[in-house]
């Protein structure tokens, strides 16, 4: 409180910090004193703190504009519910504001990629002082500011710290699918707020799929009537999330994705088809036959209008036009377009799309805009105007880049797919063949986003499927590229999950609601048996749902299982696995951590029978039983295993192989629940020490 | 699911099944079946189920409105939330709906005390149809049967019944202070949706006080310019409300109370004062000396135009003018005043309040409206048009129902006073003096309010003190006399807890953000305990936080921490208790409920320990040691006394006193607080067992 950087001789930069204790991970304790997340290019921290109390007062100098005092009444009030103080009325003289936000100039009417986004927050004990060029550098230093509040014996205080910052790359993104579940407007809002808490600065909204077209047109209103159930979004309510966003820095990139993924069109205007129609909505997902008929001309004259109307509703500067995963059938087996392709000389299905696309990349350009396409838009000889979003992965990124085309990456970030948030951070846009390109090839890989696919999220579980892992993604988008502590990054992560809460998001409330629901009104050792098992499972990952036999996802189909529920990543499991790596590096030796390990074993056996009980009052419960079975059951051979390790009584050869086995057949088990239990690798490890006698036979 | 009321020879009224079943507690088992709260007026369940899956529909029939249409949109949200199911596909055919409302005629423009409320509701497993007179009794049964469907083996489900339900008083409401904390309009509209669910019918809106003036006027702009730090409501966002109140089947009664509690009319308007002035806002909260001037002809000038303006701002035919708490002070010291009073031959403050209260009762009158009053409006000769809202008592209500006065009770339904549910559901408006009332003299008592004062609350924690209490004293107002079964209220209010979530109600949720801001980034065991020890403890009851030494409270002051985080009533305390008395009625032999109880007590043993660590990290727990301590070392007590009722070693009378004046001496202790140890009779129930050596001496 009373010191400032001269008292305190170890200051250190934390950029350098981060280089010396990258692997052994000494940054997540250090880090305490520090939860920001994405890490500031530059910090250095130092003793004495900041006290933030009930006369706490920010006040705006320098160019003023309404954007930026609607964020400082949002700060204020983010701080009031982090902290709970009462502020306003506070005094409102400016040499007595605790902090003062000093912009230099406006940024641009419409925000655009590569924007300056940076800026310096020097904290002392006396006060603190955000400058940034334009108000984009200004929102992200609030951000910052936010994240290093601490509670303390003290009260609330924030360190003395010097930061400069800015951003590694310009498109840091998150995509909603709204076709395959409406997402309702407020659940976008809130996520827009975590958005920019973490200082995303790009929302690419997927507004149409076969499942459903999601906005209102008013050139072709029955877009919307006969292809969305009467679940979209109306103009008006677009241009306001649309200002919501500016207000927090982030771009709204619309998505409609053509030719393909494009039934929901054609329920109300079929003539944009390749196949004879009716078309109805499709309830399920995949790759379907339904396209566009890129040879008739009123296709085009319909985009024209179409992309017209929606360039106007939607300011930013670019225009996703989608453009994945045609399957051909339609132009296959209608002979008026093959008939085109033969007038044409069009020889394949892939250059047909290409035709199209680039007929639709024109009309995007002619209205004003730059067209964005996954990567099959990239067919040779296409305009180097257009920016490609990788889906298939980096590699396809530095090619383009080598030609000269611009790109964004999200293969690698898709959340729907239930990877670690340590997995999707090794990811980096300039990995693999990107890390070979020159500088100016590499300038032009953009950034990345992470793609919230929404087969299996709906209003109520989608945020705990974004949050807080794109806390992880936004780090790699936006810190220098040498920030890669896994442990630390988990402990930062962990920390903005907690606070995000303020925010409304519901990533840590959700799933005790929907255990409510499976379990009714049962006996509270039911619900928490339950609640233990949702907690320490997960879904399966990739694509392996669809893949479980027996299950027919459709939109139709409730979202209210105990897969559902579960976290991508259990907490839980990853501290038990944390805990066994312990364990089993102190030799077995630590009767405290076997405990602790002992007593989540005894709970997770018990889990089992209460949900056999269970299943008997909810048949919201009954796909999750050999889930149950399975970790109840391989919870054994671990507590069996515990116990002989400490007691260095190896399993047999045989013995050891056999549990082993069983545990694979326990995750296949599981996998009948559409679930994977991420214990089982510490229970092997166990199994493993106990049969090694290895290290732990010194525990004996 | 197959059956129907023939082939269930039991079916009973349930009526008939209370009374039986009031005083020996089965009827909270039977209960399970029927969780409706407020409970029927009459309803005879059958066995079979009515099916809810993803063809659900409801159809209007008979008389139909918009606000029909809006209802049935809201029940069917509501009934996807409780059930995640995936309707709005189904089918519209009206002969295929599974519940069929019908309405025979409009209610009136403007809803009044005594229209009729009443609905009939029959379920068969073939489906199920809702008739009602008006709208009113329609979203009443549309409650009825969202509170009807539970999760079973075979999916969710209703159990085929027949109801006939209307209410017992017509006047049931909540009264908000958005006075002394603001309560923003989404909290509002929330707990708005809580009282439709369980059939309150009055929203009594406390809006302007020492603390605060709340409420836009266009006629005098500086109410609420100077008077509210900026908290007002709109007119527009007031308009707003009372629509979305009345699409509720809920009455909006404003309040402005004056001439006492009215300090910040007078920051922008001194004139109006019987006080020399200035007049800043009141940050604390009493009864103070400001009081308007009732000699001044230009005070009713003023309030003329006020009330004109605010009576077409709020169209119910109620007008509350409060009326409460003059100390007179500022009366007895202005020599005008005095003059004014020995002209007029006034000959008491109580008859100088008396006649301002004339003149206010015909202003309001004048512009169409019955004055409603707190008790000190109830003078001699008072016109009998007024209608009398009582904070003093029951006696108070029949005193003037037997003059020809009607009222409503608040007295014992105060919920910021920290009571259990089942005391405030012990209070009936017909109870006391009023028991002897005659039939016509008991028609003028129309019901009650509970009232959400708001000296201690705020948007964090305002829902957990009216949630779920509010659902005992509406089924006080609603349901039949006899309806008195404490265990079965709690069980319905539990389960009718739960579903409010639904809502979006935060009264489960709150505490766990303000307990995570308390523990800040501390480890998950000081986090656990800190947990532990906000649900074991209560605030304070009545109004003893007030009269905690060092405690100076006012509106500036953060609500952080564990008096403001703890519930009203607490759960778990409440649970331990039932425990204890099993336990000791069964003479201390069952193993397994000592169990449970030593392992509760073991955990409240090990919290101060916990909490001692945090709070050198936390200022927000300094306040909570005391408690904690407290509750760790009481628990070692009774946790001895369980050990020694069990062995049948009985304390020595010595030892018995000195423990139990322990008990009284760490109540004292958790003071310090501002908490309260629920906990403690149930510990004495331990000891003195032990001691008596008599119940207990047989478990030997």
């Amino acid at each position: 409180m009373k010191c400032n950087f001269r008292s305190w001789s170890i200051a250190v930069s934390l950029l350098a910090l981060y280089a010396a204790l990258n692997s052994n991970g000494l940054l997540a304790q250090g880090a305490n004193e520090l939860k920001v997340m994405p890490l500031p290019a530059k910090a250095q921290l130092a003793s004495g703190s900041l006290k933030i109390d009930g006369s706490f007062s920010v006040v705006l100098s320098g160019y003023q504009e309404v954007r930026l005092e609607r964020a400082k009444d949002r700060f204020l009030t983010t701080l009031s519910h982090q902290t709970g103080l009462v502020f306003g009325h506070a005094s409102s003289d400016p040499t007595k504001a605790t902090l003062v936000v000093a912009t230099d100039h406006e940024s641009k009417p419409v925000q655009e990629p590569g924007e300056d986004e940076s800026y310096s927050l020097e904290v002392t004990a006396g006060g603190a002082k955000l400058h940034a060029a334009n108000p984009l550098g200004s929102l992200h230093g609030l951000q910052t500011f936010l994240q290093l509040v601490s509670i303390t014996a003290d009260g609330f205080t924030v360190p003395v710290i010097s930061i400069q910052d800015q951003p590694r790359f310009v498109w840091r993104g998150l995509m909603i699918d709204s076709a395959r579940h409406f997402i309702p407007l407020d659940v976008i809002q809130r996520n827009l707020d975590g958005l920019e808490a973490v200082k995303m600065n790009v929302f690419h909204w997927h507004l149409s799929d076969n499942e459903g077209f999601r906005v209102e047109s008013k050139k072709f209103p029955k877009l919307q009537e006969n292809g969305s159930d009467g679940q979209f979004y109306t103009q008006e309510e677009i241009r306001d999330l649309i200002a919501y966003a500016r207000d927090r820095g982030i771009r709204v990139v619309p998505e409609f994705d053509m030719p393909g993924h494009s039934t929901a069109w054609f329920v109300g205007y079929p003539e944009l088809a390749s196949g004879a129609g009716p078309y109805e909505l499709e309830r399920k997902w995949g790759v379907f036959d339904p396209a566009m008929d890129p040879s008739n001309e009123k296709t085009y004259k319909f985009l024209d209008t179409f992309i017209g109307e929606m360039a106007k509703l939607f300011p930013d500067p670019y225009f996703h036009i989608g453009g994945d995963e045609v399957n051909g059938k339609e132009w296959d087996s209608n002979p008026k377009i093959q008939e085109f392709m033969k007038a044409h000389n069009i020889k394949s299905d892939v250059e047909l799309q290409a035709y199209f696309s680039q007929r639709v990349q024109e009309l995007v350009t002619k209205h004003g805009k730059t067209p964005v396409g996954w990567d099959e838009i990239f067919a040779p000889g296409v305009s180097k105007n257009i920016l490609i979003h990788s889906w298939r992965g980096p590699e396809a990124l530095a090619v383009a880049a080598k030609q000269g085309y611009r790109g964004i990456l999200s293969n690698g970030y898709y959340i729907d797919l239930g990877w670690s948030a340590a997995r999707h951070y090794a990811v980096d846009p300039m990995g693999g063949a990107a890390a070979n390109l020159s500088p100016e090839e590499k300038s032009r890989i953009l950034g990345g986003e992470d793609t919230m696919w929404s087969e299996y999220v709906n209003w109520e579980n989608i945020d705990s499927r974004i949050w807080p892992r794109t806390a992880a993604i936004a780090e790699r988008l936006w810190s220098p590229q040498e920030t890669a502590n896994v442990a630390s990054m988990y402990a930062r992560m962990e920390a903005e999950s907690a606070r995000l809460e303020y925010l409304g998001l519901t990533h840590r409330t959700y799933q005790r609601l929907m255990v409510q629901r499976m379990a009714g009104e049962a006996p509270q050792a039911q619900v928490d048996a339950l609640s233990a098992l949702t907690q320490a499972l997960e879904p399966v990952k990739d694509y392996n749902r669809e893949n479980t036999p027996g299950e027919e996802p459709t939109s139709l189909k409730p979202l209210t299982r105990v897969v559902d529920a579960a976290y991508p990543e259990s907490a839980i499991s990853r501290q038990f696995s944390a805990d066994v790596d312990d364990f089993l590096a102190g030799s077995c030796k630590d009767s405290v951590q076997a405990d602790e390990i002992r007593a989540r074993l005894k709970q997770w056996i018990t889990i089992d029978a209460q949900v056999q009980q269970l299943v008997q009052h909810s048949s919201l419960v009954h796909d999750a039983v050999p889930a149950s079975a399975a970790l109840s059951q391989s919870s054994e051979l671990a507590l069996t295993a515990v116990d002989r390790a400490q007691l260095g009584l190896p399993f047999t050869d045989d013995s050891k192989k056999q549990q082993i086995d069983a545990l694979n057949a326990f995750e296949m088990q599981a996998h009948k629940s559409q679930l994977t239990l991420p214990v089982l690798a510490a229970f092997q490890k166990l199994i493993e020490a106990a049969s090694a006698g290895g290290a732990c036979r010194n525990a004996k």
